[in-house]
């Protein structure tokens, strides 16, 4: 089988990652895989799987046989968010109810236990170092970083490169390791693994810019949760770190006196603000920047069908 | 260096597992490692590094070269109380406040799902199959019971049998992976490894036995929390089983009345009638049976200090 065959079977590849989910996941525990299961029903772009999927292909690697690892990425995004809904007491997640909502906080923290033990004790029975180390080492990175969010909470002074650095952990760590991981199992060199690094790196980074920007950008429907959510929860996101940096002082003021309260009555004239004083078309440079960055951390991987979708999964996140 | 010589440094062994506990452990995250360093300085009996250091000797290894896996096993233990504090809604743990209490269920979740990915990254960069996946399908097991126990609360209809499955995987399957690995890193023959896996698994049902026998013989200080605390949040202890087996039906009737609300004006009398009805002496022979139990797991291992000693671990559980 040629790279090009595989990549043609790409749609079919995503929905066997979905069969896996449907059908073959299950757990001992009747409660957590029910759980699980109706947070992976209600969606989510599977970046991570795709990433991985490709990443594998891109270094020669026969993506079917990566399905169970391209779905564990995914898992392990699932088993994060299942805990950041206790740490945001959110009520929504994927436009259905969060999990800490139906199943109460005591259910939701250890269901995320499980599954994390869960994922850990599938790879480390399946895959060979460095997989079961990389992915333990990248779970400590998210979590490093959500604490480094959580302690940043309503902190104006936070310039971009710390931004970065948070972001780098907690979201961009997950799709460098699943493009890591897809091109080891791949069989890829180890220039081919750190040029997957540094792109799921970079893809990282601009995919959290991406989530900041439509946080303010977007309506309830589509986000699935209340516009200008991050803003209300007073997490300091790169719109407003823009805004700020740009905006005069009556604005700077305005988002001093909303950030140092709890009253979310002028969340709509902040919102505007952040657009009209250049948050957004700030945002939008920094992310083609990434995207640029993604795109040119695949030049040592070989033309083809796999790397023309990386490279495409990155320009989307340009398309708002 | 013989198995008596090696034994005659058991305190300090010890020793060294809590100066790894108070100097070496350091994580990346210097509020994550704070939480867990003031979890680890309030105490606790260090039971499973004990067990994996006994079991290593046991098997005829050097314990000394395993301080480092020993101390993942109290880690594990710690990961997951800061879990349990949150899970609980929990005040106190080992006679201090519950690191919810002092940093919040937002870092204590983050801070255990981190503890878990460190405990997981080093395992995994130092420890060759199958301890990785041995301590990834034993923290499964331990959330799995966690669930089982929580979806218990009020049932007043759980039997034993049903009770010590949950003990089981929630308590005991630490204990028996601590004796496991330690067996497997102190060279045991498959047989060594499966009766110390044995000793681990009954002593750790003994040792939840114990621990809902102390809620309601103890007193407050030396619990480290309120007497009775099972009670109050209605969970379904050995003692009240037994209790309720053995009891009239006026004690009967006052404990599904307690059971059935939310008010714990009648918790002394509960507490006093678990005793009178003989649900002191039932939990006491349970004990018995698992201490002896655990014991005879040990009888294919070599005689010497290190078998003596695990013996003695056994034995301490029943007194009071």
């Amino acid at each position: 089988m040629i790279a090009k065959s595989r990549l043609e079977s790409e749609a079919d590849l995503y929905e066997q990652v979905e069969t896996f989910f449907r059908s073959t996941f299950s757990t001992d525990n009747r409660i957590i895989t029910e759980a699980i299961k109706r947070m992976l029903s209600a969606g989510g772009k599977r970046l991570r799987p795709r990433i991985t999927l490709l990443s594998s292909a891109a270094c020669g690697g026969n993506p079917v046989e990566h399905l169970h690892l391209a779905a564990y990425m995914e898992l392990i995004h699932v088993a994060t968010l299942v805990h950041d809904d206790v740490v945001d007491n959110a009520q929504t997640r994927r436009g259905v109810n969060a999990t800490a909502v139906d199943y109460g906080n005591r259910v939701s923290v250890l269901a995320g236990d499980y599954l994390f033990a869960w994922i850990f004790k599938n790879v480390t029975s399946t895959y060979a170092p460095p997989i079961p180390n990389i992915l333990s080492a990248t779970l400590a990175d998210i979590c490093d970083g959500e604490v480094l969010q959580l302690r940043a909470t309503g902190d104006l002074d936070l310039g971009v490169d710390a931004y970065v650095e948070v972001a780098r952990k907690k979201t961009a760590s997950l799709f460098a390791a699943s493009a890591q991981c897809g091109a080891i199992v791949g069989g890829g060199t180890p220039a081919d693994v750190l040029a997957l690094q540094a792109y799921g790196d970079a893809f990282g980074v601009a995919f959290q810019m991406k989530d900041d920007l439509l946080d303010v950008t977007a309506d309830e429907r589509s986000l699935g949760k209340p516009v200008g959510n991050d803003l209300t929860e007073r997490k300091v996101t790169i719109p407003l770190i823009e805004a700020m940096a740009r905006g005069d002082r009556n604005f700077q003021s305005d988002v001093r006196r909303f950030y140092g309260g709890n009253d979310n009555a002028a969340l709509p004239a902040i919102v505007d603000g952040i657009a009209r004083q250049g948050g957004l078309a700030g945002t939008r440079e920094r992310i083609a920047a990434f995207v640029r960055q993604a795109k040119q951390a695949l030049e040592p991987i070989a033309a083809g069908t796999a790397k023309t979708s990386l490279a495409n999964l990155a320009d989307a996140l340009l398309v708002e």
